[in-house]
């Protein structure tokens, strides 16, 4: 493990996005999302994807370049088709159109269709409670879990965010619909141990305690149905009316065979034009005090405060494994760009490790 | 158990609830919902409340008039402030603006507070879904779960709903956000049978598989933290933002120490302003098509597919226990109405039970 600073990672991961044949403006906000991946300590969100994006566009499966095309352009609901670019470019621009519509009619949705993954859906967030607003992020992603009482999985982990502002810290409620995470039951799986049967079903269907059984099965939504309706609503509010893939049909990150066409929706809800600042931030504030209440000191955590305490802590540098940085200093070397990561320890700096 | 003809419970109804004060128009929307809630066989949200609003009416903790002030009204975003009526007949308001607005700007909310418990959130969905729309309907109701790692009760089950029109059944998400209804670990706990351990956590708020203690407990939302946060944002949206009460101040349906205050808010998306709905229509069919090839034939059902059939098979009579029949009938007589529900047996139509 080493500490990166952050610089050195924006700079690496900007250089290296141009490169491909990102745009400058367009790379510096994919950038920014994979920093916020790191300083909030999402790892799996950040430069491992860095690889994918590459194979993508060489293989021709993702754009370079994102443009946007307005298919509907209504007061307050936008659809934008994407050309198979970006996920964090397209939602930014999303997200901004929410915030402006949202100033004249109080409350505005886009719709983005043919899409990539984009990162971590709180950034998206983040930036309407910036802006005083409440954001709502809903992304359609490939399969990853099964229909109650089915075996195959068709919708994704489909997360969705919900951001509110406040006078401390926004609340940034970003989650993934499915039960636990497969990192979780690859753990359970070298630990020896069983999994709650709420986690996943094997590749029969059935429910199971065995992670090895899981790991070849599907994944489960919180609340069996519930969870299950929910990613459902999400795909077919993210991914049909958008106009992109959907109902099984969008590709995962991953894949090498076409465009993954994953779809999001994005809202903004303007607050300023319900209450004033004043008023709304003495109610969050009582809000989240009555939640801390319901436990003993320090026992309750808010959506997004942990994320944000450790952003705070990384605001310079970040802890990355060894080995990640390794592979992204391999894939800076053999783009032959100038920058590289560069790790501070006990006070000096180093280049690479 | 007697059938009871549909045409006796909306008539004996219609009739209370004008005894009480309620205005014919209004009465007709209360008791619309209550029969929604009986054909759809959510039986715990029909006539076993009417014996609860009667009392809050007496009371003085309830309207028996519903007014409605318009306090913010902007293109897609309304704020209305219920005057301490029913929710039935704010909701249906609310949702008819939401249409009306969407028509013009594509999508609208509207933000209800100081309102009562509405009933089946499913009912005003599916008026967006009748008009080509998709509806969204969230609530905030009265402390029923704890965050995780607390042990005190502050966020409602807030009961959240999605529609989307389909072809043949509409699709109709409506669930409370958490893991099990109660009535199942009272279930459990009179069969000796032991509860999964993500339920309820007991006074102290440790996770319990024992019905009695959780049931002494508090109830957990679906997903642990996951849900927890979902109830906290509904409590937000719906609570805080509408200007009604929030974080453990809103008042259970049946609590007599002052008004309930509990917030709404409705969402309608005009589709047809995405496509065509010939478009729509394809897709969405295609949809329910890829979720039932997940499973065995017939395993899988949609959300909201078996609400329907029972409301198909229901739609003449409807099948009420005894006690129920009787106690309603009961109540009739003492408010000296002239209606009573009728049963229907083996053919033949008999007055009361």
């Amino acid at each position: 493990m080493a500490y990166i600073t952050i610089d050195s990672l924006r700079k690496t991961t900007n250089e290296l996005l141009e490169t491909w044949g990102v745009p400058r403006c367009q790379a510096e906000i994919i950038t920014d999302t994979i920093v916020y991946a790191h300083t909030h300590e999402k790892h799996t969100h950040g430069i491992t994807r860095m690889p994918i994006y590459k194979k993508k566009i060489e293989e021709g499966n993702m754009s370079a370049e994102t443009t946007l095309e307005r298919k509907v352009d209504l007061p307050s609901l936008t659809v934008l088709r994407c050309n198979n670019g970006f996920g964090q470019v397209a939602a930014c621009q999303g997200m901004k159109i929410c915030i402006e519509k949202a100033r004249s009619t109080g409350m505005a949705a886009v719709f983005i269709s043919d899409s990539n993954n984009f990162g971590v859906a709180g950034y998206f967030g983040e930036m309407a409670a910036r802006e005083g607003m409440v954001g709502i992020v809903i992304t359609a992603s490939g399969p990853a879990i099964a229909p109650m009482g089915g075996e195959k999985a068709i919708f994704g982990t489909n997360p969705v965010c919900f951001a509110f502002p406040a006078s401390e810290e926004n609340i940034i409620l970003d989650m993934a619909i499915t039960e636990a995470a497969r990192g979780k039951i690859r753990l359970a799986e070298k630990n020896g141990e069983k999994i709650p049967t709420n986690w996943a079903v094997d590749k029969e269907g059935n429910p199971t305690d065995d992670p090895a059984k899981a790991l070849e099965g599907t994944m489960l939504a919180i609340g069996g149905v519930k969870g299950f309706g929910l990613a459902m609503s999400f795909d077919i509010l993210a991914g049909l009316m958008s106009g992109s893939a959907f109902g099984g049909n969008i590709k995962t990150l991953a894949a090498s065979d076409g465009p993954s066409r994953h779809g999001h929706m994005l809202v903004a809800i303007d607050l300023r034009q319900m209450m004033s600042p004043e008023e709304y931030n003495r109610k969050i504030s009582e809000l989240i005090s009555n939640v801390k209440l319901c436990g003993k000191p320090g026992a309750i955590m808010m959506p997004g405060e942990r994320s944000a305490a450790k952003a705070r802590k990384n605001r310079e540098t970040v802890l990355l494994d060894d080995r990640q940085i390794r592979n992204y200093n391999q894939l800076a070397a053999d783009c032959l760009i100038s920058n590289q990561l560069v790790s501070v320890k006990a006070g000096k700096t180093q280049h690479g490790t």
